[in-house]
């Protein structure tokens, strides 16, 4: 330790027997010595009073809607949500014994069992921990959390054209591309090919890290590993190792071009969160809020400013109607924003129309018992395949019940989502279910009654969520005189509901300025 | 597709029509074409009655001797249990509120406040989803299982002697391996030292694989990820990559040696499992089934074989007791039974001598507020350090509620398990807030009511479990006349509760085997 480290921790020590440890962290944070967490300071403050009963219009009864109602009625705004559909919710959308899934020219009814696990998320289904605000709000309106298990070294990958379309296990494939690459480097190192790279010191200390990194041998080569399970044995006698797999195979694979990396994308890894019995506990806790201020199968047809506010006309059962607003605060999806007529400016039109858009189609099946859990000691996770329904997603409670719900299909491909949204509801399960067969082979005698979602034949959706449209932002959010853009789709959390409650406090938060302003 | 290919997979369709998912499956199994996945076949079947009203002394009432005692009383057998402690569990110990911890020297009581959440497993704390007996029992006794979070990318590494002892986020460290190891292999694969070991064409996947896999730019550099988090930015304005970390440094430090591969090892990988409420809730599970047949506070003295049968001594309350049986299952773990006296083999008496065995050394606190969820994200999972503490723990469950549980301290290695045991168990919390402080710099402000555990020094297991002893499994499961051991430590999986389960099935097997033949 170095004479200016040593005056250093002296001076911390001082600071903590004077400060006490918040002193002492917030020293050391300025320091550079500490992990500097990004706290979250909370939704932005409205003095209670504060909205001095200006009228909000807010189109739109999703979580972008729901939280600015919540917070501008806390302040003393009058508040009022058109929503197009009869519920709130939006893309936030879980399914149940009887419920209805509505496409432009289909009509499902869910036929699950009813229990408390027997749900599925057709939208949103997970969130990393680092989503603040979603999970401060489960918090104040009591909405109980549990672990999701996002990435599962126990579930399967699978690709017709490498290993015979035999499906592996996450966790055999993962652990030989890591020996694989460990013992190539630790070879490399040996020949001195990388002395530019590494000093002397360095060179040795990296190859003792490949060994622990790939679990090589003593003479760093990789000749299988037990991090892989093993293929015999290990319970009431010596486990055995299996032989390492074919690494021309894994590279015809698909694996690695993100799968097996999944759960190493930021967002995407352990641990995620789900609320406890279904993601639309969020919405109930916010109708407990705000349902009175929520007029539903409000379908808005016309958004024009005025001078001294905003004119929404919109359709209720029919009729015709119009309401007048300080402000309004525009939360339709950008997809059905295109064909609402408005005043807003060349500008916001061109950026509107530029953005690219994701049809996302998800399947779920009930089971009639959890063979993967029985069968393939999967408990929650994803298995991966290169065929149409991409995955299979297993539930991450109601575990050692009998019954439970998989997501049978969850495609991102917008072509393949197009391909398999043009199926009938019926030729959809019957897809999922053959292809499920190649994964698990009791696959189809063991799931029925399925659901299945088609993100962009879905009205008042029409798609999933925008992507890569993060320089558009800035023009789509600007005011367009009294009305704001919100939610998701302008967000830089596009494909998150952490976007929709961020975007919704933005939003806010600028309307009080103007307000307290004038 | 080749000719040999097709005829096969038409043969498999052929299989599927006449017979169905099943015959299919069987099918694939055994042409190597699926997963197979090690299906448990359930505890071994004694039928009804089979036991002949046979008695069976059973001495611990840990796991081992509970299953024992079910299995064995629902096929006949009368079975009895000498239980040394006031509880059953044996090292199964959750605490909670008022419970007691005792030590050689010491007498601890635990200050929790109650509730649900509010325990502390000082013994097992989690299973992986492949231990299936004993999951198999969660079930049949209704013990509702979640996940448990074992490997969070969230929580921290830290080591005092690198990056100026500044905790980084696992995601960090992780994320940086990869990128340093695949920019370095991808660079030795262009300078063609690596073209015995990869063909032409699975060098230029290999670069593929380790862009994806290092998440390295279009040069093939690993210039920062956001797989590590973001520097700043990300939610309401676009995400700054952090710089990479110092490769140098991560040399230096002790993270790769196994911790940040933790999530890696066999049986410690996600996901792993608990039960709600605490592990002792398997413990509370059994007792209902089989509590009558336990006598507690009865310590064995002496095990003597007798020509029919074998003969236990004991003590209840100072007074000397004899108990006969036919057999005798003995489930005292080997360090309290080379204190035992009794007749075995010298052979057996060498093994037992020759087990290396652990001391492990657990400290929990309860937290005023949920620090770790409010300030760093993590929502359980386990933060690492080169101080004696070794980890800090967090729970898996009570999200977002105001207090909680954390495991302190959880200590592996012996000489540092001795080294804390010898402290008392105040001193001991001391040491424990002033380390933890390093991670969590609000740390010794925000924990409270401490308890420790040092196996080594809890009578009736002076230890924690056994180390490499499997070869001298075969010899100490002979049964030694009419008395058989059994529990974790004679199994292929002494670390883990499966182990006693299954060396309880193993030992009931072949009593009862014995009992049909005589
Ligand atoms: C398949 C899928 C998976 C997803 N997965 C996740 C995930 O795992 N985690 C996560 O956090 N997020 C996920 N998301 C994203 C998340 O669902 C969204 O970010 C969020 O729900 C968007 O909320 P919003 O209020 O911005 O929009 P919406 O929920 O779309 O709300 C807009 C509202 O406007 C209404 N509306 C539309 N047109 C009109 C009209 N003309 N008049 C009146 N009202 C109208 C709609 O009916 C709707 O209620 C997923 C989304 C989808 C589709
Ligand atoms: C700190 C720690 C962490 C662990 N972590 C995990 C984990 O996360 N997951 C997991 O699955 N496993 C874990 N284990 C291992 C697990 O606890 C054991 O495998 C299992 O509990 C052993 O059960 P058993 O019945 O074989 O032995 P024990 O539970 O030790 O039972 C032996 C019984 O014999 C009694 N006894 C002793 N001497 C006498 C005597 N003279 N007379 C009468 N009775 C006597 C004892 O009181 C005790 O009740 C952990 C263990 C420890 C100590």
């Amino acid at each position: 330790m170095n004479q200016n480290s040593m005056s250093r921790r002296n001076f911390l020590i001082a600071l903590a027997e004077a400060g006490g440890a918040s002193a002492l962290y917030g020293a050391m944070v300025t320091m550079g010595l500490m992990a500097t967490p990004t706290a979250y300071a909370g939704p932005p403050e409205l003095p209670a009073g504060s909205g001095k009963g200006k009228k909000i219009v807010i189109i739109g009864a999703g979580l972008a809607g729901l939280v600015a109602a919540y917070e501008l009625s806390k302040a003393g705004y009058h508040c009022t949500i058109l929503e197009a559909r009869g519920r709130c919710g939006g893309r936030s959308k879980t399914v149940r014994a009887g419920d209805k899934i509505h496409e432009s020219d289909s009509v499902q009814i869910c036929k699950f069992d009813s229990g408390k696990e027997m749900y599925c998320n057709l939208g949103p289904a997970r969130f990393p921990t680092d989503h603040s605000a979603l999970i401060g709000y489960c918090q104040e309106l009591g909405v109980e959390l549990q672990i999701l298990n996002n990435h599962n070294p126990f579930a399967y990958l699978h690709d017709d054209s490498a290993f015979a379309g035999k499906p592996l296990q996450i966790r055999e494939v993962s652990t030989n591309s890591r020996g694989f690459i460990s013992e190539l480097l630790a070879k490399a190192i040996s020949k001195n090919v990388l002395d530019k790279e590494l000093s002397k010191d360095d060179k040795e200390k990296m190859r003792m890290l490949l060994k622990a990194y790939g679990d090589l041998n003593d003479v760093f080569l990789y000749k299988g590993s037990d991090r892989s399970g093993y293929a015999k044995g290990g319970r009431v006698n010596l486990g055995i190792k299996k032989a390492p797999i074919d690494l021309s195979e894994l590279l015809k694979s698909d694996f690695w071009h993100y799968k097996m990396n999944w759960g190493e994308i930021l967002g995407q890894g352990p641990m995620m969160l789900q609320p406890v019995g279904g993601m639309d506990m969020i919405i109930k806790g916010f109708e407990k809020k705000v349902s009175h201020l929520v007029t539903k199968n409000a379908v808005v047809k016309k958004i024009i400013n005025t001078t001294k506010g905003v004119t929404v006309v919109y359709h209720e059962k029919k009729e015709e109607k119009t309401i007048h607003g300080d402000f309004c605060i525009n939360t339709i999806p950008i997809p059905v924003l295109k064909g609402i007529e408005t005043d807003f400016s060349a500008e916001f039109n061109r950026a509107m129309h530029a953005v690219p858009y994701l049809n996302y189609l998800k399947i779920g099946f009930q089971a009639k018992r959890r063979f993967w859990e029985k069968d393939c000691h999967i408990y929650g996770g994803i298995s991966w395949t290169n065929q149409d329904i991409t995955q299979i997603w297993y539930p991450s409670s109601g575990f050692n019940s009998q019954k439970g719900i998989v997501v049978g299909a969850y495609i991102f491909d917008n072509a393949i989502s197009e391909k398999i949204g043009k199926l009938t509801p019926t030729q959809r399960l019957a897809l999922a279910k053959k292809q499920g067969q190649k994964i698990h082979p009791t696959y189809s005698d063991d799931v029925e009654h399925g659901v299945s979602c088609a993100w962009h034949k879905v009205p008042y959706s029409l798609g999933a969520m925008t992507i890569e449209a993060e320089h558009l932002i800035p023009i789509l959010e600007k005011p367009q005189g009294h009305t704001y853009m919100a939610g998701a789709d302008i967000s830089y959390l596009g494909h998150w509901q952490e976007g929709a409650v961020l975007s919704s406090h933005h939003t806010i938060e600028r309307i009080h300025q103007r307000v307290q302003k004038e």
